[in-house]
């Protein structure tokens, strides 16, 4: 049987994707989602001229007179209405970020000035220019100017940018993801366990990778092996979220019930299995209704590395966020594998080079603990060298 | 006046971090936080000796003897106690992470098998070896065994690990820290704005950057230019508080009262001005009960900045977190400054190149939202060539 490649996996798994709901959330709690709306300037920006300096505000035309010695009529201070010049030999004291006074067109530095007794003298050889440290009104925006596209992946400058334009709450969006693990050797984290029980490792590494990369709405669901529970279990979640990720059930095994369910609910299987390493029992299908279902293989590394490669760049790309996979460096030579596309857990160092990070067939979490992520060798023959440039996926 | 140099700022900023206090939270909403204790194997890992494969379990010395066609006296499940083979030449059926019966030593994938009428047969040229498919209780980790380590910035497979030994609530370092914005101008984001007044847009940023590299527990406070409400005010805070981060009213204006302020609440000052561009009039202090203070510079890029350069890797101290600045490669040769290391928002491309976000002295955040981050260019004569790696941090 020849096998789906990895790059068509993904192609298919792209192209599944439909935009993603969105939804209203304090701008405090923002960070690191994906933004659903435009955000423009409410104002321009500054609003109004504003000294950048400490100082003193003059007009220009006094100087040009000849006037070095001006009469201070009071303080413009940051955060109070425009005043009013009303002698052409007069000045204001004047703060970062204040308005400049009517009649004012100029801002001296307090480090060119003696203050005495009421008047501001200006220190000799000082050299001034008209509009010196004057923030013109506009200069850095105009109002309507497009601030933040939807689309972003939210920062801490983003955050500052919409909190300027008086955005106390934003769009993001926020696609609802059912996060299930099935088997019953699995027991609850909290609760006591037998030696011949598991714990549900799977469904909080999913969560996690998730959450990490900015997705928050996502619930975890526990399912026994048992196809009617399954089956009602699943129709109930279908109505309520949009993307499902099921992590086990979708092997060979005599247990393995989850294609067959599925295909039961109608949804559509749009790939079975592809041809790499790790994740060779991947399941992905679309249901009638539109929501994404992957069957991830329930060993863990194979599940955390199949959520990476597929469901991360799926939910993405739902999310109009303008992805790049970054480049890395081998610092050692990789063996290509003629049939598989390997995706392999590495370490990376300041330079951006990466190691392997071993782990046993079975995949248990701690050895992965060393890791930041994988690369892909695409699949082909002979060895990558050392220093070759590969993509790089982090967890 | 000889600056004290950004070097030497970044070493007394960092000797002044003590121990961060510690909270109990859910696993679930520990990721990117700073894990705050040990976390040991509580069993060996797997508990048992577990099957690698779906398939049937036999006695591998029946095989040795001749027999290839066993009776099935059962089905060993996944998650169910340990089954005992009764006959030598029975077998179980056996799933990917079933206990291993009593009386089996030996995995035969079910590709390799024939199962009819309640036996199964295996094919012929299946080569079979002692143990195989079998993962060997404590074979990955023996219980006792540090898995994760105090310190560590938990992601999904630390999340996951920590699920695996059973830990529901885990411990997370979380410095309690007060963001303060000064100054009569600004107004909250949701209230109406006049035309002389400007958002608060800085305790946003602060807030975003502090929780984008994991410190969740900020609070923001707005203070107006009043010295006695500063005062009262901040001894509330320092009260409460572990780390304090103000911005604005550092500088020299008129309404400037934050060092005075400080001062005058026994914080004693170890450093006010950095040899540094933007940013030069960073404060930083001690109170006598062991609280760190920050005056970051007003203007928005100097506070992002300034933030990113010295209040997290503080923060990050006090956390225990191995941390460490990655290096980038200048896309274009940089001028350097003989007097100031200069602090410069880049945007960063795949193959880790930067290049400078230009941004207009006052800094609004909106120049920066192009930027991933900040380089730092030590001060110097002459030119840093194309190609030199630089230190690189991340907003």
């Amino acid at each position: 049987m020849k096998l789906l490649t990895a790059p068509m996996a993904e192609r298919i798994v792209l192209e599944a994707a439909k935009p993603a709901r969105a939804v209203l959330i304090e701008l405090s709690e923002c960070y690191g989602q994906v933004l659903a709306e435009n955000i423009y300037a409410d104002r321009d920006q500054p609003s109004t001229d504003r000294s950048a300096m400490d100082g003193i505000a003059i007009s220009f035309s006094s100087w040009q007179k000849g006037t070095h010695n001006f009469r201070i009529e009071g303080i413009q201070k940051a955060g109070i209405a425009q005043k009013k010049l009303s002698k052409k030999d007069g000045c204001f004291e004047i703060m970062t970020g204040a308005v400049i006074p009517q009649g004012c067109d100029c801002v001296i530095p307090v480090e060119m000035v003696n203050i005495i007794k009421g008047r501001a003298i200006i220190k000799t050889d000082t050299k001034i220019n008209r509009f010196q440290f004057i923030r013109k009104q506009g200069s850095e925006y105009k109002k309507g100017t497009l601030l933040l596209e939807e689309g972003t992946e939210i920062g801490p400058t983003h955050i500052a940018v919409a909190a300027a334009v008086g955005k106390d709450k934003v769009a993001v969006y926020s696609p609802k993801i059912a996060v299930i693990d099935t088997g019953d050797e699995l027991v609850d984290v909290n609760k006591p366990i037998k030696l011949h029980q598991t714990r549900r490792s799977n469904a909080y590494a999913l969560e996690a990778l998730f959450h990490c990369h900015g997705f928050r709405a996502v619930t975890k669901f526990h399912l026994s092996d048992n196809i009617l529970k399954l089956e009602a279990n699943i129709t109930w979640i279908l109505a309520n979220y949009d993307v499902i990720v099921l992590s086990g059930g979708v092997s060979i095994g005599k247990f393995d019930f989850v294609p067959q369910v599925l295909t039961k609910l109608n949804i559509k299987n749009l790939f079975h299995k592809v041809a790499q390493r790790p994740g060779r029992p991947l399941w992905f299908g679309v249901s009638q209704s539109g929501q994404t279902v992957f069957g991830l293989p329930g060993n863990p590394v194979s599940t955390i590395v199949c959520a990476s490669r597929y469901v991360l760049p799926h939910l993405k790309k739902s999310c109009g966020f303008k992805n790049f996979t970054p480049l890395v460096k081998l610092a050692k030579s990789i063996k290509r594998n003629p049939r598989l596309t390997l995706l392999l857990p590495v370490s990376i160092n300041t330079s951006r080079e990466v190691r392997l990070v071993g782990y046993a067939g079975s995949g248990d979490y701690s050895a992965l603990t060393e890791s930041d992520g994988f690369v892909q060798i695409a699949r082909g023959k002979g060895v990558l060298k050392k220093g070759t440039k590969v993509r790089f996926f982090k967890w």
